[in-house]
């Protein structure tokens, strides 16, 4: 509770200290912007409070703990969705064009992450929905060098949607090749061992394919256990494809940069004949050394 | 059912419209072409009835929904089956070279997307076998942008042509080692342990290798939890090499473009019978450094 | 036993033919070569006897089927062995050093695969131990276009080795991990859910790192959930080390060829002034077209 | 226990041959240096007993060894303590800034695998943290061709730190899916199957995610095994990501070599005055477009 009280104190103070002169723009620049020490500040307070909240909600779904510690969390809960509550508005209230932040994503977040507590009151259970708030965490990387990491998951995202087209075709072919094989495992297997309907044999597929393979479901029969090693094995090649295709359009995505970069240009290995400079540009006429003219003819 | 309803509606209403004219070449142009608005809608709700179809058939296979709606599925599957068989009859018909479609890869499929419910009469279960129609869904790609889609799955079956030879060998390692170690395995584990034979070893074998790891069949004996951690690294190893390889060819298969960069040409082993100089283009008539005439009988 | 019948009756004809004159050489030519049709059929017959004593080895150690076709399995898996001891003795007396052969990769093989059978009067399973042959499989590369394969995993291997230390130190890394790891959970999770001692929980460990997961020991207590999450995304990324370093080495081994390929040189984009040809060599000073000289002044 | 033994020969004679002449600078030597022959037997040495001291603690774990050699395993552990606590101290009183040592990497290292023994007195189990001694192992990289592993291991460290922007967006992806993911199944799949808590469910979607799948835990609904259906594939596609990234940053650092190829020259934007022609070579003093001296003060 502790750090939990102290947010709430410098939050007090915030709020006292905006309410005299034009606030609105004062806290505009603190709850939007992490230029300023105090909107930093502000960041940083907000993380630790969405990282707590977060805690919370999971400590609450551990029965050990919430008999315990219950009503501190169900306190804790209420004082940072309260907290997040007036920030909500004030973020709403503090710009021009509320409609531009209220459907931004970060708006949408926002609200998904305040809403739930108070629908708790009508649909039981909808409280842990509040986890959603773990999308807020995405603003760290406004207190991080943004720039850097943005530039970082751009890349990322890029070589991602440049190669959107062979992961649609891929996915397409897995789930082609599961839909068949879960077919094909449930007439072998039959209902004995786990493979109860076609649905639950394509999930299994699945499950073996991406070589995640839980093992609750397991063929038994020798035929099952031939296809299923098949399937494995092509499992196997698959996981080959897609992890081939980012690593690909990443290197490419990583070279451009180095390829047509402006500040390179070819040198030949032609040496000047009064200062022997070598080391000339292809379309050098005169030594950038000496200044003398370079002999065409000069051949190496 | 109604989507269902409204497929044979538009399906009627089209089989009327057609029979007058030369309605051979307009069904073929709808049927086979998804350029004309009619043909894209042609596919476009084949495409539903294939989803439906499958998704009906993989219902039915779940034994609290079957005995809800046994009768829509039954009659469902029926109506499409009968959907699909008209329209595989329309191709036959409409197409030149009959024998051309029905034993292309698509005619191939179209026919065993039909076939296995008309069977179910006398073989039990095989109406399962109906969820093969998923192969149908491969037109979809028909009414995407095609060229771009299968351009990129070329690249990507370039890719794993190209890399076939070293996929070859690496699955006969993968062979091997499982055999080897299987009986290993075998040997050391004995039945206690689920190891019961020597196949069922091999399929553990491979169920490790792949990293899949079900956990129906574990080692308990020191010594073989010993083995198969080597097996398991070995494993670990091993999917470096597809994935790397994949990789590699496709990385390859993209900078082939840049190969062709025009800002390179093709040289021959030409000597200047002058100067003797070296490297003339394949085109050259005169020497590059003489300017002497190239003797064009001089061919290697 | 119909094939194994007829192996048999080649495998005599080729004997009685042999003892005529020169035998040995001839002998030598079919069982060490693959040019001869003669000496391609001996290989094509091994491959298959050496599938087929495999296959016996393996459907011998299934319950089920021993106990129904035990006498036939038995019997063909001696006919077999007698087979290859025959070819073993063949492959010393028609060899100049058989010393030479007997030490070779595949001679060891060869008597690997051959004593096991005629052990197991006196060490009951080491039959079992008669799968080694599918090592002998490896010959079937001598039958395929040899060096295109060999070639090609000539290309892996060497990739493999050129990333040998870096694959040690990553195999030293997951060792150590595992160890340390694997202590702490044993400390953690105690005997109750199969941290049974630490080597046990190294093995955990080992499972874990390569994704392979069986479950048969999985951790019960939240703390060493938290810790085992740890592991599990350390060994996510440590997968990609290896792969990385394959994809990576592989690649500049197949760049290689191309990059000092000679019969590619750079041209530019001068334009001859009397017949306009584009495309010279850097070095060009006359037009490779006309003959002309080029304008050395002349920049783009 | 007879290596034991020797080891504490070997280590006698040392301490006796030393305590004669300026023994501090030959100790340090041997200590901390492998190229006299007996600084390399000390380091071997050092090597089998650190490997030595891990399996005693390791089998110390299993209980039915531990309860035939518990006497040899206790003894053998104590003496390798000792041995490596006077190593510790020798290190110490040799080198001229023993803070240097005692806060360096290794000094920790060495400090922590010799206290816990110790410790084990107040605390029960302790001496099991003895493993730590495996980061001892990393000395090994002394006597093996230290600079080429070393340079190796730096290679694939600067990849990593290369990737760490990368990797971190990367990890903080899977964290928000993982809380998000695992509410859901939480919420899905109830108490019933294993999801007993938030956590849990985070810990089981970060199995899954990393395709380990022990199968401890796994959804039972046909709704929550179609949203783990979902998660696989999405850790499919994930783990394409830090493999992807690890090969191009490798595959970087590896062409970096290839980048300062001798024949491309950096140039700058200095404008010729006279011609102002561009991208003059840095350390050029001359135009090489019309040979006019290059302005040195013109700095940019």
């Amino acid at each position: 509770m502790e750090t939990n009280d102290q947010q709430q104190e410098s939050f007090k103070e915030k709020v006292k200290h905006f309410f005299q002169g034009d606030w609105k723009r004062k806290l505009h620049r603190i709850i939007y912007e992490a230029d300023t020490p105090l909107g930093k500040l502000f960041d940083v307070i907000l993380l630790i409070l969405i990282l707590l909240s977060v805690l919370f909600v999971m400590l609450e779904s551990v029965r050990t703990i919430d008999e315990r510690f219950h009503q501190v969390l169900y306190i804790g809960e209420w004082v940072i969705t309260i907290f997040f509550t007036f920030e909500y508005i004030a973020r709403i209230i503090t710009i021009k064009k509320p409609s531009k932040y209220i459907f931004s994503f970060y708006g949408i977040i926002d609200f998904l992450s305040t809403i739930p507590l108070y629908l708790s009151f009508i649909l039981v259970g909808s409280n842990y929905l509040l986890t959603v708030r773990a999308l807020r965490l995405l603003r760290v990387f406004r207190i991080l060098k943004v720039t850097r990491y943005v530039g970082e998951s751009n890349k990322l995202v890029k070589a991602l949607r440049d190669s959107r087209p062979k992961i649609f075709i891929f996915l397409f072919a897995v789930l082609i090749i599961s839909i068949i094989a879960g077919t094909l495992m449930y007439l072998i297997e039959g209902e004995a061992s786990g493979f109860k309907s076609i649905p639950a044999s394509v999930y299994w597929c699945i499950v073996t394919l991406t070589t995640v393979g839980f093992g609750d479901i397991a063929p038994v029969t020798p035929m099952g256990q031939f296809i299923a090693a098949i399937i494995m094995i092509m499992g196997y090649g698959i996981i080959a494809v897609p992890t081939g295709i980012v690593s690909a359009e990443y290197a490419k995505s990583m070279e451009k940069k180095n390829q047509d970069d402006p500040s390179y240009v070819h040198v030949n290995t032609h040496a000047c004949w009064s200062c022997g400079a070598l080391k000339h540009r292809d379309d050098a006429d005169y030594c950038h050394r000496c200044g003398e003219m370079l002999d065409p003819e000069d051949e190496f």
